[in-house]
């Protein structure tokens, strides 16, 4: 599992220097860091109507799909913006650690 | 790395039995399908709003506790349809293998 | 003001039995409910994104744009599920009357 | 309908003045740019996910109020920035006046 997102993030991290026409990531890097929010923007609404339909009998692959699409532009904004995605795992492992997902709710009952 | 998503994994899966009052997630679970994907809507907005932040000299911890938000309640709605993230990441794999991102970025045009 | 979106309604529901190729909104029928709800999320999230630009100095008339953009798929969506735009405008007025604004503050809290 | 607009703007502008605690509008202003737009998002989620819900049977009003909600949410946005509707209005005439639509398509095209 692991390899999976530490190998796509020293991919990620490679293609900061090739030129935009090598693939879809450099020509994202390319078009800069709003281009790149506007694709998670778009995947998480996928996710939604993926998660919708599949709820309502439809696609699981394409659920998955759609889950896996929004990971790998949320971790192309964090190459944008130099930030490790085991600093996310880190944070991730802080809030569901001893008390975590208690700690989470307690978090989000403030910001409301 | 791979263990803090599987442990989350796990932990999600076991919340599913729990009364909606004893933590944030069974409570989730509870309100239904909907309110966690309201939640991913919302995590999405402000992995976006920090981004911008933190491009213009914002909060790093900020970014990433947003992408981590996204990603937890990403796993809720996952848990809640009964899909395992092994299968994202599989989809993750299978789209950044040999000859990954460039897959991606085919699939990508023809979807646009 | 009015006669723009009552024009633009009207125009929304002629188009309703165009042929797909004829223009973009008829292309969005076809393609149906799901590809217009993923256009008014894009420009949800490009209207955030050109608000933080506008903020920090950027261009009036990008957000203006995208604010139009936001209201015109959502009366694509509307046309598309037979909705009124006026029932929306009297929703607005309910809500923003006499003790409209307040009204809205109340039920919104109850909502979270 | 343009009453309700320019009604609801006129009031948007008003309330720039008042204390936080004075209404809903007043405290989202006070909590700054960030969270109108967080605002945006959960609205255009709802949006969807109302849109999903009626088109599968569900409440015709749900969706109404959420389109109100985000058209509102929207409008503040806009009185933060000094943005009046009006501009808005004129952007949506300009697009589907004569060739308004297609012209439209033409732009979308260009920016994908």
């Amino acid at each position: 599992m692991s390899d999976v997102l530490a190998e796509l993030a020293t991919t990620l991290e490679q293609r900061k220097n090739a030129a935009p026409e090598e693939s879809y990531v450099s020509s994202l890097y390319h078009k800069g860091l709003n281009k790149i929010l506007e694709k998670v923007g778009e995947e998480a609404t996928e996710v939604i109507l993926a998660a919708k339909d599949l709820e309502a009998g439809g696609s699981r692959s394409e659920f998955v799909g759609e889950v896996a699409d929004l990971w790998f532009h949320s971790m192309v904004a964090m190459a944008q913006l130099d930030v490790d995605h085991s600093e996310v795992m880190d944070c991730l492992a802080q809030r569901f650690g001893i008390s975590g997902l208690d700690e989470k709710a307690a978090r989000s009952e403030q910001q409301d």
